[in-house]
């Protein structure tokens, strides 16, 4: 299946998008490659920047000609990008997005789009803390999981043209329904983003905080990095993954409560909960690759 | 101020005593090291190593002609371990630990110790998630703030030697109520590794982990990482350390309550949450660092 296509669109050059537009030109996966980005002057910036070829003030604009869409914008953005894209798409154009959450822009999707059997949600697993074209990185995208998540409408060729298309930018498609992608996000990074979060919050308001910002270190650092990270595309999770999020957070609650009667009790079965959390997480790291 | 010992007996050779043998060789620290620890064989296979001179089968005989004493063991173990050593230790020896927590050893000490006077309380702020001699690393020191915490008998002459070493170490000595040592570290380490184990075992249990591990990436890997620490060590901070720690563990109960109610409201309001997250963080990373 070819990897290559003529003219990508990229709709959002932020972190995940300009990181693609990088990855995109050293894979040789576009002739050509339009940008657009809500926030005025940044895809002249990207334009400028050798980024992208052409620099767009609409995303109708951008999407004309293309033969790939790829939205890479907070989820709740994509709504309004594919409504706004609908009426200039070719009649073969595919579209895809790196949203953070599925079910949802599946639905739009579907719901939006003249040929929904050319759009197939995406999600690449992976990320930086830092955010903006600035962050942007060629190999972002190396070796992660890359979710691909059709809908009930989606052609199996077009499927098969954007995971090679992802395959070719060093990545591993995985084929997953969207309601179950979104399940397994929120309980690893959603949830951990929430975390992350509340640690921040918590340490930084405590009435220790002068002395301990001085001393924490690195355990410290990796335990809240995730809360450096866009708080736009954090609350686009929020809004769009609630119940998922819910639950695994109401599971969290309910473990720290555990973990709080423990330590109040002083009982030295405590423990066995931190050799279980090691035990798992030493079994995780330790699993093999997926292919 | 001197920063040379003639003998220096490290009481405990997991991570944290063999890094430090490392560390003290490398310096120049130490004309000799003795070293114990508690598991059998450990310390035979440190010699073996050259990370000490001479093993010994007890406490009590490898402090025997130390003039500095370390005590690098899971806190608890302290308690014994100060008894165990009390009648052995030359008139001039000095003491000093490597324990997470502060005010029970340094109480402990002032209770079990001849001469407390020549006892100042330590703790590196630095750590790795692998544990034991295997995981020695000479460059474990390097550049971390390094509290001392002193008691009402801790001689200033004593609190000089042991800050010259650390210095010597490369660490930075910060000088610290042993009780304000305790009340910050909960809120960063302590806090940390109990958000850090709840969500190691929140996540491994959901029913979407066979999927969601395999989605798992740098941000849950980074999260969870103290997760892997030692369980050991966690006990022992919650044994010691359960007050301070029941104080942010509420307080991160409460916010982590605060953010289930703005998720569960779909309040978009909730991005000034993340917001106020990422910018405690990134001002706390662009802190000068202490001198």
């Amino acid at each position: 299946m070819d990897h290559r296509f003529n003219r990508v669109a990229i709709l959002g050059l932020g972190l995940m998008g300009a990181s693609l537009a990088l990855a995109l030109r050293a894979a040789g996966g576009a002739r050509e490659l339009a940008g657009y980005d809500v926030a005025p002057g940044v895809a002249e910036q990207a334009r400028t920047r050798g980024l992208v070829d052409r620099a767009h003030a609409s995303a109708a604009e951008a999407v004309a000609g293309a033969d790939l869409v790829v939205l890479a914008a907070p989820v709740l953005a994509m709504r309004d990008l594919l409504a706004a894209i609908a009426p200039h798409l070719g009649p073969a154009t595919l579209v895809t997005d790196l949203g953070s959450t599925k079910a949802e822009v599946v639905a739009w999707a579907a719901d939006r789009l003249p040929a929904p059997e050319h759009f197939i949600g995406g999600h690449p697993m992976t990320g930086r803390e830092r955010s903006g074209l600035a962050a942007a990185d060629a190999t972002l995208y190396d070796g992660c999981v890359w979710c691909l998540t059709p809908s009930l409408h989606t052609a199996p060729d077009a499927q098969a043209r954007v995971a090679a298309l992802v395959t070719a930018l060093g990545a591993r498609p995985l084929i997953v329904d969207p309601a179950q992608h979104d399940a397994a996000v929120a309980a690893i990074s959603h949830l951990s983003l929430l975390a992350a979060t509340a640690l921040m919050l918590t340490a930084t308001q405590d009435p220790a905080w002068e002395l301990a910002r001085q001393l924490a270190a690195g355990g410290f650092r990796d335990t809240t990095r995730v809360a450096s990270g866009d708080p736009r595309m954090a609350r686009d999770i929020c809004l769009t993954n609630t119940q998922p999020l819910l639950a695994v957070l109401d599971a969290y609650l309910a473990r720290l409560h555990t973990l709080r009667d423990q330590l109040a009790a002083q009982d030295p079965a405590i423990e066995a909960t931190f050799a279980a959390a090691k035990a798992a997480r030493d079994a995780w790291l330790a699993q093999p690759r997926q292919p």
